[in-house]
């Protein structure tokens, strides 16, 4: 049975809601937008993810959208943001922590919302991922730079190896909040680990590199 | 009760999908590009927001892609943009008339029919601010340029406000056409003004603008 | 009655997800992005148009996301791309090649899975063009350069042509893989003539073009 419960699919999507608001409010910043464009860039990558999941498993009308909860956090976030942001030098490494924790709240979550509305586990586990990196591609092409799931090592895969244990100990029987949040401190620190290491997958050759 | 109609619902649909075909349709001119991307073109910017407005409430297939009326008025649209377009230099300006009238019109629209549709009030102004600004964010990112929507100062607000405004008549009970159209010539106000004063919302402050 | 069958749309839906992910994968390749990143602009170019078809007609989930055949095919695509890439030089045209294979196969193949779903004749040309040009749009977003279908010549032309005829085919009740196979291959013909005699449409003359 489904131990799952909807106060900590709230959770979930509180905590993501507002990391990716800030990542994408201090993208805004970087861009120097003004006090609209960071509220929007903001909403745009905390709703963005979450949206697409929702579409896509037809819970509709999305949370991202109905929820007062979720789109407070989203302007609260944006507005901390605008006010408080750190010096713009500073700005690029806190934005990639608080992106690793939104993709990994958001990972875990989408493939528990997905699991919870009947989705089978192959679909789960990649609703999970596209919750997880899609409000990050929304706010990176909207702001006019190439994606950070393909610029950066280890993004992507982090969030599907997360939502294949989730949806693993789903098909268990052993989703608990500790396992949840297990699940999701391992996301976050395996990509967090990428960055701080400067892990890189491999590069395609060159013609020129091959001997 | 509900003295929203269909046809009032069209005839706001007919008006947005028009002027934001043209406004895309100028933008692909901009870009040199030749027929069927100046088509394309306005299609996406006509079609975009009242896709995502149908997608997101569930109003399935979206009336963008099943209402021939709404096709051809985006088709003609873009050919008599291809045809007449006016000099180049004149562009910019006549584009940003264009997509406050779509961003008027669109935002009152989107929210009576997600209204009618069923959806609660906040889910209501938030469908019409996307149906107001989805257009011109799927225009401008095909077109590779930052969307108006970020760059502009009090451009998603007008929207957001009519939204707000017309939401609050239904509650009330009193949509009339005449309150249709106030509302509709509020946000093309708002929106003009703004442009016209070339009104800035406030940039966050740089760390060395600290005092 | 509808002649169509199920095996059919699936060897369709392999065919242009093998290209499209290919041609995704090249266009990684050519950005120098690394295996994953490779990998998700293979599933995203190979699977987006196909999502984008069964979001607008509310077939969810959606078969790109659903159907292990699909992600398992895109997943292959990508790491035959990675690890066998021609060299960069020769890359360019071999990709307009598989574009266009993906596209004459997803326009019939999205037209005929919008009418097996009960969609009118116009929603099912509309429907197949955007599957067809759907996955290369994302594909070209995500890459940062403007979609193809803004771009190129007779681009989004052939896939609504073969969309009409096989719309028709429907109507007369004349479905039957010989005409499937012709309309691809008519789709697939007209795109590569284009690119081959570097067919151009027209382009808005600018202002100081007129006499």
């Amino acid at each position: 049975m489904l131990t799952f419960d909807t106060h900590l699919q709230l959770a979930l999507d509180l905590v993501g809601v507002f990391t990716f608001a800030l990542s994408g409010g201090l993208v805004a910043v970087k861009k120097r937008l003004d006090l609209f464009g960071v509220l929007v860039l903001a909403g745009a990558a905390a709703l963005g993810g979450g949206v697409m999941r929702d579409v896509l498993i037809g819970a509709l009308p999305p949370v991202g959208i109905s929820d007062w909860r979720l789109l407070t956090s989203a302007l609260v976030a944006g507005l901390v943001t605008f006010v408080y942001h750190p010096g713009v030098e500073r700005i690029s490494r806190f934005v990639r922590v608080l992106d690793a924790a939104g993709l990994a709240v958001f990972a875990i979550g989408g493939s528990l919302k997905a699991l919870g509305a009947g989705m089978d586990p192959l679909t789960s586990v990649i609703v999970g991922g596209i919750t997880a990196v899609g409000g990050g591609i929304v706010r990176d092409v909207l702001a006019g730079q190439v994606p950070e799931v393909l610029r950066r090592e280890m993004y992507a895969l982090p969030a599907l190896l997360g939502s294949v244990l989730i949806v693993t100990a789903h098909h268990f029987d052993v989703v608990t909040p500790l396992v949840i949040w297990g699940c999701v401190a391992l996301v976050f620190g395996m990509r967090m680990m990428a960055v701080v290491l400067d892990v890189h997958a491999p590069k395609p050759l060159r013609t020129g590199d091959r001997p």
